[in-house]
């Protein structure tokens, strides 16, 4: 990378990476560097980030993005059993970046950070972020803190609530049903992939009675990301490649997930059947929704509400009339794709909603959310068109 | 490949590739050397088939399929576009079988041929069928005589039936359903994939009224091939790697098909929901099925009816309780594998099915449909585990 | 899409694809637009581009890239065959996107337009630059002027050259190589992926003596998408996915021009074997390079020179020494990266370089040119990192 | 499975799969069922056969293509780590054979067996076959036992070879090249998948001195099976799909088997370039082979020598001349496809060869082999068409 390049926009990961530097600096001289530049002088209110996780798909996912975002830098990155490593050893694909080396979460000083993602695993974020100091702004892209019943957590997850204090101030993040309360939070529960696809098409109709709240029957399917990146038989290439399965039939733990956020859109408990697939694709997932219209209703009424609904949001993008969402076109983006159609059983819809998994159903809605924590437009960051074909 | 092994069973075009013969054999110099190995003395009924349509995929896995089968031998191959060119020309994989080459089918001389497979496209397959010679027995791989009702092909093809008498004479092939009429079939509709993928596990508990027939939702998933080998820029690599999505939303010309055997099975006019998916794979397709259950009854119900159903078939397999089917269990083979599982919502089951939508949901239940026709063992040529990974 | 963003960065598409404005606007409009937000007064030199042939692979590109670029805005785009359509209806990823509807090249009015990007199909490219206007900055990505002898371009196209003046005028936009030739340019030939991926290693080390140019040996591999969109048998996904295959084995078009380019780092004519093969992904590109280093070299020298070379360049990367360079590292964005091997042969060594083809191998490489002619920083709009998984 | 279809010929897995038998039989029951049958008094010399390590790639695949052999059954399968386990809870595709569970291999009673398959992974397999009786005919799928050299074995592999005696009876079995040597071999060393299909071609090219020895550079390519199935995160779907990677530079240890085979050809010391590729894709493996000729030699001798070498075999096919071998014409198939082709610079030869790597590669050949110790037909059990597509 050139010097001259270098001179643009420092805070700015995808610009910063010169190749001295690369080597020279840690955290502290990389901020410095930015103050070099004389860019800093034009940004207000710079967000120093933590990512608590880095050596997960979610982790490098929000790096991708911040790597574009005026405003947010990467502060530290922790990594347990990758500790001492340079991130391009964890995730080649990240070698021009000028980034900290990963550290282990009990080194970490969190005193120069505002904020921090953590991308760490079910079970685990509880006790680390009720051991987080008071000041931070935190994102949590596990599950640990999205059901607010926490017995149903136990029920789900096979052990007690470890934070249930923590659990009534954590936000459901879900930016555009909740948008107004994330502003507002200090830990905000991202989704979950699958959660994100359902709720958005089916809350706004939930909402305006038009649809039932029975018998929603949601076939869903994911590329294999969303399992991560751990170590599994079932995910080697040669056990997904040219194939798929469903997987949790009946019991998959997105499923209370998903009916809290419906149950709360229609006033009452509601109880989905919901079937997730895996597909052989790396990112990308779809939800077929099968749903009874209430009576009176057409499929033009739900066409209309969700345009009302989602007219002036930049990532939820309701498809003209007889487009069929396609995965293809949101792969790399966080835009979710809808439509529905007229079901051949007359009475019925089928609704459809594409996401990648990995960023609105994960890093970019987490993006999302800090942005509007932090008090700025929430698209920054989030400028990526769909990487096709 | 060596005399020797030539000299173990020659009406087999597996073993009887020798490398002199691709050059200097022609059909009849090939049946001549199917005599001349003393093999014929211990084979009787041996069969002379046709594949009409030779250069798509249905052809190709037909000609895949006879290499092991004990009394078929292939006696002509059609091909319009690529009439006079090798098979291996238009299919490099069977560079290693001594076979016809492609000639134009009206160049084909069937005084010699017992049987055909028909796997030319739907619309111009009933005029070539009304054309074919009487003596040929015919298993049809096209849609051009599944639907009973010529005035609903007219419906759903967009041009009226062209041969509405043998209409009435096909008999549609879905073999475990239909077994004793296709023994004395001349004509055999040959079911569509994903017609074969719903109609077994639904017809047998329909039957038994253990299903409500209203509302039968059906989710399907398939690979490219079903798609067939026509040069179109939605099945490009690049289009379809890496991403997914539903087509035929609400229109699909199997919805028909499939509604017609069900209605068979329950004796009264079947609506269904039916939204197929493509799949970055090549082979495979599964249904996944959401049905209500008649009043009282239990999913161990619905088990017990499947397990009763097709105990003694070979190609239908109810897994074991809890086990979920997956396409790669049945990638090149004829098994339909199924199970059945309780949703969510009381009262509802969900059924999964799948096959290799060019074998069982094609060319395999041909040719065991053309087994049975000629009164052979119906598993013959049908003897090809899975290929994982 | 929020109003609030489209305020932030006009010009730039990611930034202004406001939902009204997607129904509302024409080009003229969406300039307007760009003057309406008050951003134009901080940007300089905002630069009108044309993008011809814009509904293949390196056309779309183009667009994805640009919508992050601070002072490109796309003010047409053609596409013959698709004249009147949406880019969305060609491109649905693009769905999001402020864009004027494809219009035949015939009907474009280039008196507002600054610079074309020509992503024309070989052959037909020479006869419509000759007829642009003078006044346009042209970015060629065809192969229509890369090879400087109009007769080697006859022998290898089959077909006379039609614009051999222009021929003289054109640069060849190799960028670390060419740098400051391009910047002067009118006419910038973009080169060839392969010949990309080849030359960035080979060039600085033929140019230092280090390697023998006789017997350089190339096994290249390519993503699927390097054939571009054109629906032909052999690009299907069921004929690419789960194989590969050399192919243009002795006979590549792209030879001539690779030789060209090092036979002018060498001072003398080169001929070097070059087998490219295809492999079943969509993106990226590898060259394995088999060499003999000059008497008394060793690998520390190629190492040396190579990171003499490029240390000061942003999108060509030397990794650590014994870091082996995956395509997986560039997807969807614009560098290149390189390492040396020893071989187990002494004396020998294998260079091996990666590219996204579609990126540095194609629209992100024109990117960097136009910048260059532009007068602006080379990296405009290129700040994308590889997306991964 | 129908009982009928039981009737016919019941040694072989594929006709044998009675569900009943599933569940009520084990090893002994099922021997005992082919005699049952009565298909015993036409089949001479039935071989029980051991399956070591059958919860690997190579081990399901030996019971694939064990399910169509006329003489060879299952007698034992191990796999200690799945001990107690039925096959189908490991490899669901197997879920319709009537094969005996899974026991750990100091369970295994080798009393009734005559011959084993032994598919363990490399280093631990010296000790196993040191403690397998005397009567038993070996196969051995790993590395064991393919050098000669034992020192070269400590020299690679890192540690002593533990069974020196056994390694002097080794027999390595490239088949077409030591047919005779192999049919009287207790021990053989089955090939590695790289080195079957580099030595192929380079043997008879070799021994006919018609290339240079020095300089041979193989770019080799593999599919994902090639490295088995144990839980690796590069080798997950996400880590491998839509990319590729050189592996082993300079250093693969199938080099040294390479080389001992090519030295055996050419009666003196040969070192060769080998890089191995990782190719997105299960099955299939290319070796791209650059060669100088020996002085006035040319393609044509070369094509002409490969012809003659392997003009009576039946797995091993050159092409016709031009034509390009591609993996997917032998996926599932025991085929070797290889051609020659001009290279650019003049006196260089490209020789190209494809191989199913778990096939030829493998288990094919593994099996090829024990047909011969056991005197049949080498052919018998692997008459599998590729599967395409």
């Amino acid at each position: 990378m050139s010097v001259a390049a270098f001179s643009s926009i420092c805070f700015n990961r995808a610009h910063c990476s010169n190749k001295e530097l690369i080597k020279q600096h840690n955290v502290k001289s990389h901020i410095k560097c930015s103050i070099k530049s004389g860019i800093t002088s034009t940004l207000q209110n710079n967000v120093r980030v933590g990512v608590l996780g880095a050596s997960g798909y979610t982790g490098s996912e929000i790096i991708r993005l911040l790597a574009n975002h005026p405003h947010f830098g990467v502060a530290l990155m922790t990594a347990d059993r990758k500790a001492g490593q340079a991130i391009s050893s964890v995730f080649p694909h990240l070698v021009t970046q000028d980034l900290p080396d990963l550290i282990a979460i009990k080194d970490a000083d969190f005193s120069d950070v505002d904020a921090v993602f953590c991308c760490l695993p079910h079970g685990t974020t509880q006790e680390i972020i009720k051991g987080l100091p008071e000041h931070l702004k935190i994102v949590d892209l596990s599950a640990d803190f999205r059901l607010r019943d926490v017995s149903e957590y136990e029920e789900w997850y096979g052990q007690p609530h470890r934070a249930p204090d923590l659990q009534k101030e954590a936000i459901y993040g879900l930016t555009e049903v909740l948008r107004e309360e994330i502003k507002n939070a200090r830990l905000v529960a991202n989704p979950g992939c699958y959660p994100t696809s359902i709720q958005l098409p089916l809350v706004p109709l939930i909402k305006a009675n038009l649809i039932q709240t029975s018998n929603i029957i949601v076939d869903a399917k994911s590329g294999v990301s969303g399992a991560g990146r751990s170590a599994k038989e079932n995910l080697l290439f040669t056990e997904v490649t040219e194939g798929m399965n469903s997987y949790g039939v009946t019991r998959h733990r997105h499923a209370p997930e998903i009916e809290q956020g419906l149950a709360d859109a229609a006033g009452s408990k509601v109880t989905i059947s919901f079937t997730p697939h895996l597909i052989p694709m790396s990112r990308g997932m779809q939800s077929t929704i099968y749903v009874e219209m209430a009576p009176g209703v057409r499929i033009e009424d739900l066409y209309h509400q969700l345009q009302q609904s989602y007219e002036n949001e930049e990532f939820v993008v309701l498809l003209e009339n007889g487009v069929i969402p396609r995965t293809h076109s949101v792969k790399g983006s966080n835009y979710c794709l809808i439509n529905v159609f007229p079901d051949r059983i007359p009475g019925r819809a089928i609704i459809i909603s594409v996401i990648d998994n990995l960023v609105k159903g994960a890093s970019g809605q987490a993006l999302q959310n800090l942005n509007l924590i932090m008090g700025f437009p929430e698209n920054l960051g989030l400028h990526y068109l769909p990487l096709f074909p």
